[in-house]
């Protein structure tokens, strides 16, 4: 949970709150309630959004509040095709020294969602349940592949599913295929990979099968902050909601998933997720299943 | 119908069968029988290459057979990631001077495919037909939206489908979102717009509509060379055998269009079209349905 200040080509924000964990928390809530939050924020951060938060059934016992420090904040520029950024500012602050407890009252969780954050501390949250969650979902990126490789090769093997963009998938396997990075990424622990492509959809690979969802074809996309964070709400919300972690299941889950993701980009940071309702999802979920819906004929 | 020489990163050949109208007849005689074919070619273009297509109900009386000239010639080399290319040599030979006629025994016909060439050429393709056809399907490239632009306009004007890569919607638009560059080209003549996306699928719009159909997830792409024809011939064979012409119907035309030109990839040039099967082409159309196939959950 964190701040951000956002310039895309066509407009810029101040300081407003950000964090995949708050995007993942606001998407997960439309599914699945409780949502159990650990996370570390600094004096500054807004006393509403705790309470906003909490309101759509998040627990905050886990969020730390640090009194005498500030929140993350991380300042970025989108380039004109809104896919590509240059990041202008990194103020770890609170995040120095975060070393995350898991409040006694999450043991028993059944579904964890590990957002992109030190493989070290992930792996660390895993360590503190007792009971090993039933689905363990893990998020990372580019930077902790280069600046952490082994740590992160260690929770590889501690996951189920994990969440990785198209060229973090190459840079893992050394394969420009994905099919042939899919195969070497299953071999080093996860059941399940998800590879994200921004405007072209995702693909979700287990041993045998694959499938992909297409992204919802968007006439603007106002702000992609947070469009993987909230695509990863989505997938473990319907996951934990229906308990069912089948391949069957999960490819549903992905279009959940990519439903979220399209309302995120819509505005700025988490405003757009903060409105959507039930009505809103249930009717782009059946846009997708417009969008891919066929008849097939056989020759 | 033409020479190629080709370059991947993987292999090489020597001059080889290729050009849009053999990709496209190899394509769609798979569906529909007859496919009239209407091409020039050199006294070098192999005797046993028309046996072979006439055998597969390809009837090649509109294909002009110039003694005195060789045969278009294309050589070029794919980039590492196989979606970029170098074009290393273009004799124009044979179609320098191409000026088609439509034989008097291929009026009537009712679904026309005009291959990517010189816009003037497509145009005086179609205003042969008496009777203009039900539907004409027009394939066309970046080279002659810069170099043709005027006449390549007029041409939209007079065809049904146009079918271009995502770039060249962007250039023919002046818009980054495909969205809006759809809006915009259908408002230049076309009903149907189809943008390729090549290893990201393909899109499909109409006034009101958009499907999107993904390319399947290979593990070896051999040599892209002819994949967009086999498309095109994949997608106006299915439509011509089922002779509707529908947004529904079209969808389906386009994952069996997906279906060849993801057969075309797998050797070089024509070779894998002349293998498969009415058995391999279903196996795979099941494969495109798994693919994006799931089952909706309303939240």
């Amino acid at each position: 949970m964190a701040f951000d200040a956002i310039e895309t080509p066509f407009a810029k924000t101040d300081k407003i709150i950000g964090g995949s964990a708050t995007y993942v928390a606001y998407a997960a809530s439309n599914f699945v309630q409780p949502v159990q939050q650990i996370s570390i924020v600094g004096n500054d951060f807004p006393q509403e959004e705790l309470i906003n938060l909490q309101q759509r059934g998040v627990i905050t016992d886990g969020v730390k509040i640090v009194p005498d420090k500030k929140s993350f904040f991380w300042s970025g520029r989108y380039h004109l095709d809104m896919n590509t950024r240059d990041t202008l500012i990194t103020d770890l602050n609170v995040l120095e020294d975060f070393d995350p407890e898991v409040p006694e009252n999450y043991q028993g969780s059944e579904f964890l969602m590990l957002g992109n954050l030190v493989p070290a501390i992930q792996q660390k949250v895993i360590q503190q349940f007792k009971k090993r969650p039933q689905l363990i979902v893990l998020d990372t990126m580019n930077f902790w592949i280069e600046t952490a490789w082994e740590d992160l090769k260690k929770v590889f093997t501690m996951v189920d599913v994990l969440l990785v963009n198209d060229s973090e998938a190459r840079q893992i396997s050394g394969e420009h295929s994905l099919v042939k990075a899919a195969k070497k990424i299953l071999k080093m622990g996860p059941k399940f990979l998800i590879v994200k492509k921004g405007e072209h959809g995702a693909l979700l690979f287990n041993d045998n099968s694959v499938f992909f969802a297409p992204a919802l074809p968007l006439e603007d996309v106002f702000d992609p902050t947070g469009a993987g964070d909230s695509f990863a709400g989505g997938f473990i919300g319907h996951l934990a909601k229906t308990k069912n972690i089948s391949f069957e299941n999960m490819k549903t889950a992905i279009i959940v998933g990519s439903v979220i993701a399209s309302f995120c980009v819509e505005k700025f940071g988490t405003e757009r997720l903060k409105e959507i309702t039930e009505q809103d999802i249930n009717a782009r979920m059946q846009d997708f299943v417009q969008l891919v819906n066929f008849d097939i004929a056989l020759v």
